[in-house]
């Protein structure tokens, strides 16, 4: 009973109320239970809140480098925007039959987020420390911290929809929608804490500048997580054997990549040192990313693949976020040279090796290439790096590398078997094939061309 | 005799010099005497401006809260970029047949009104008041004003093509280019001076810190009146029943709704002032609007619909606009949270109750939540709101809603009915069938694909 | 043996490796030769440059001009955004048969162009003048002059881009990266020296505020040479008649128009210096442009014509950029509705004249409107100028017009012919034929769809 784009303007809206609650019966009404109990949960907290208000959260030591307002508050509105080149560029890569139900995801993960990051996720990021592994103060921004708390947030909500990418095409919207929250309310806000937050990590030296680890490498762990308990989408392996799911629409894909690659500016200049060096560290990594993706496929297919140009631009600027502020200009390229590569074989290691179905590349370029960054540092920051300097920080960062993936993973798994065992992670074969948008959304996405997927 | 985009490279432009002068004769004959006469106006209005050139025009004292010329201008930039945002949520929720026909008349709206804002409209809005009721100093950016100017002109080619929305694929180019004219010129200054310009109702204490009522109630009422001028499309209400008329692209939406929020907070933090609470506000009733108005569909329809979703996050948007300055974060949540239903209730009064033909929702989005808007600070300001402390706001607030209510159908219903026994407002039956792409374009917009409208 | 969209997920991808060098062999190995060279150059220098690392190299005093870090940063990432906008603007005018090649080319060129600018191009432009024709210091970023660069970097590629226009839809890929690392570090960093680096023009008093010659003539011209040099595509004139081979997407040009619009304010306002002026004449003159535009082809086709209206906004926002700190608001409307039909008179003389086909119109919208963007500051310059004052800059910038003309043809043909009997510049007809996305990419942009080109 398809007919297209149900919108707003729909006959039989307001006849489906009752019974669209007993149609949907289960899926729905978890989601509604979870939302009633987070509602709740929420108004316990901000009573509670209001009622001990002055908790005189302290803004942290890393809160005060915000030297400037304006960069900081513009940077996060262009981090805000890289939203949308997530959006497109995993919306391009993926089958048209899902399209619709990828906008939906990558658009609502962060509406999501936000709130999950104003509730609590602010609070254990970047709250008076417990211990070294929590923070546990200024909920619901009671802090009053708002620079802090608006740039921080578009961070959170960069991890969260980095999964959307890897369990695309097969994975429920409101699971999806519950992991958004969780995500951004514990999971990313704790490791979060350890570097940023004057945590354990950051006590032993870690560094970590604009979030190659905290940003990066959460997400595409916890993506990890998400595809491998998702499992591959249907006809992906056949007998094991890779095949080719192709990517619907390039210039979704270039669009994505621009706009991510515009975005990028905000993420590395937010902070608000040396704004300069930043900014060319950021476009020489991502264009030498780029560069060398490009020329990759050139050799290994003959032939000039755009798609892998723009994940090795993404690697590139994932690789150097971490040492954005550290290093000289010469080894941003010398990053983002070796990020490429270091991306497009973990492509393939996944698919070919791990046999784990990650539609867009998200684990590989968000999580490996995350590592790398870490790593980086050690071997480039023009001051204690192996090449710039001293060795001093090989240990802290690689303390860091294995603490972000053992968190990542361990919280990952334990959150999506949680969904699997309640809510349900997967759709139905049936819907699977038919394609999520019209199961999920009663919506052709181009409903008038004649596109068949 | 359509051979798709004929464009600059067309082998038949030249030949069709005088042939086309007599083709389409009245029309464009009447616009060309438009155009003669608004140039003499222009003509005579700038000499006499250079004649008495050194008026003198003083800089109202709202000007003097441009604290930081640079986040205004880096904010202009960004709401500047809001026309690309509705130009591509309104060309996403209409049929390909019109699409070109809406990109043209939103890209073409903000041209024309930055003419008209130049010329009249800052000097109406800005200028000494003669009264309270309107400007009447600096034309032609006489006061100099420059950064004062460039932010204010585009407020007004936002509230200008908020209207395109609910006229969508029935209304002649012509005459709406000639509305945006007067829209930027005299309808959206007037109402704004009265609140910005230190008129009557700022005068009055009435408040509205970025626009919901001079600029979105503006535009959503203005709409109004022009969507019952030009009446409902073909094919909208069959025996008093409204049909769905389907939107033709899902991803125009998303991306069109991404680039309004990206620009969002340019238009709620450009004023200087709070940079970092007007951002947080921003972000929050934006988001809480998309969450809410997602579930709403889900409760109502037992489908996640993304095109309301998107709706959601704009009335969160708009809602918060005004009250931005003047409320705690938990107070834009809530904000947001009501906007949601505000809006959704509206679009079905709209197209149910009233039988009123808006095929984006711009009179529920920005009309009817921009007065909630207004309402919202007599409830929520931090200092001097209902919930916040005194009622000292409420009159001022609700007489602000009345005028822009009743200013605006005024002034829109005497435009359009203007233009209708002029110009005309309406295309034929049988360019309406064939779709404006063609009849005004001589364009298919997508020439090579197969899509059927 | 198309199969779509072969993107990082093919299962034939590493078997191709050997086979594909044999494959591919004469155009793949010249280009692996030509980088193994560059990559050796770049080595070798590099070295050079650590051993003689602290070279002094001075600011110029240009670069003095950077009062604010801030504005210049974030305009830098406004006007690489601007990229994007070219990318869709000429993706949108060609047929869907090139579009991935398109957007690879508009990509790629920036990537490629920020390593030719990093290693060579910055030095030539701003490094210690060599008796006015060209700098010599500061090779590899040695300077440190992080805030310059980058602002200067996202020009350099601004023009670099311009050229993949008028050459699109019959030159190789690889060849056109040849080209742009060339163009970025060599032609367009030695005239950006006479005028920006303290060259003979600067000495000579001639005026460029912020490129319209620098960039978007320099760009333009070596457009033409490449024009010429590669031929038009075939089917583009019959018997010497030009035919029309229409635009595949309005939708993509009018979302670049916007995005070049929105990224001109950066352009525009990122030296630091009226930022609130430079921003009223940047949005007044493109905003006349595309009126002017769109009436022009209402008198003569008696159709609007979006496609010529986005370009007269663009020949409004060319011209406007070199006077732009210079006039009045005034001037910049006049500019602006100069320019447009400057622009649109070039187009015709370029294709039914000079029978050169250039399929977005790139070297009549940044050429010629450049050199009209040049002689406005002599007429309209508010101190100085014709209108302005005196007439003591129509010399200089008239020699500045007949020297980018020259330099830009005379280099621009040098290095096209040069490529031509290396690389090879044009694809096969059979290649041509098929769309270079299946021939170069082995990919169909749109997979799904029932396109045909």
């Amino acid at each position: 009973m398809l007919s297209a784009t149900k919108s707003l303007f729909s006959q039989e809206v307001l006849n489906h109320g009752v019974a669209a609650v007993k149609e949907y019966p289960l899926s729905l009404r978890r989601t509604l239970l979870a939302l009633a109990v987070g509602l709740l949960a929420i108004g316990l907290l901000a009573s509670f809140n209001i009622a001990f208000a002055q908790d005189d959260a302290p803004t942290t030591e890393w809160l005060n480098g915000y030297s400037d307002n304006i960069v900081t508050v513009v940077a996060a509105a262009l981090v805000f925007f890289m939203q949308a080149g997530f959006a497109f560029l995993g919306a391009g890569l993926i089958r048209s039959k899902n399209t619709t139900n990828y906008l939906t995801k990558s658009f609502m993960d962060f509406a999501i987020a936000s709130l999950g990051f104003w509730a609590f996720g602010f609070a254990f990021m970047l709250g008076e420390t417990a211990g070294g592994f929590i923070g546990l103060t200024g909920w619901f921004l009671a802090s009053g911290d708002y620079v802090g708390w608006i740039f921080q947030m578009v961070f959170a909500a960069t991890a969260a929809t980095i999964v959307a990418g890897a369990m695309a095409e097969r994975t429920k919207l409101q699971t999806y929608l519950a992991y958004s929250f969780i995500v951004s309310a514990l999971i990313y806000p704790i490791y979060g804490h350890w570097v940023w937050g004057g945590g354990w990590l950051a006590e032993m030296g870690a560094l970590d500048y604009a979030g190659s680890g905290v940003v990066h490498a959460v997400g595409g762990f916890v993506a990890l997580a998400g595809a491998m308990v998702v499992g591959p989408r249907m006809g992906k392996f056949v007998n094991g054997v890779a095949q080719e799911l192709p990517a619907h629409s390039t210039p979704f894909v270039v669009a994505g990549t621009f706009i991510l690659f515009f975005g990028w500016f905000g993420f590395n200049i937010g902070w608000g040192d040396d704004i300069g060096l930043n900014a060319v560290n950021t476009l020489l990594s991502g264009a030498t990313g780029a560069v060398v993706a490009l020329y990759i496929t050139l050799i290994v297919k003959g032939k000039a693949d755009i798609l892998m140009a723009c994940n090795g631009a993404l690697a590139g600027l994932v690789g150097i976020t971490a040492p954005v502020n550290f290093v000289d200009p010469w080894a941003a390229v010398v990053i983002g040279a070796i990020a490429a590569p270091v991306m497009y074989g973990s492509v393939m290691f996944m698919e070919r090796v791990l046999k784990i179905d990650d539609p867009v590349g998200a684990i590989s370029v968000h999580g490996v290439t995350g590592l790398w960054g870490l790593l980086a540092i050690a071997i480039f920051a023009n001051d204690g790096g192996l090449v710039g300097g001293s060795a001093s920080l090989i240990v802290p960062q690689i303390v860091s590398i294995v603490a972000v993936v053992v968190w990542s993973l361990v919280t990952g798994f334990a959150l999506f078997y949680l969904l699997k065992f309640t809510m349900g992670v997967r759709v139905s074969e049936a819907e699977e094939i038919e394609g999520l948008d019209v199961s999920e959304h009663g919506i052709q996405t181009y409903p008038e061309s004649a596109a068949v997927s």
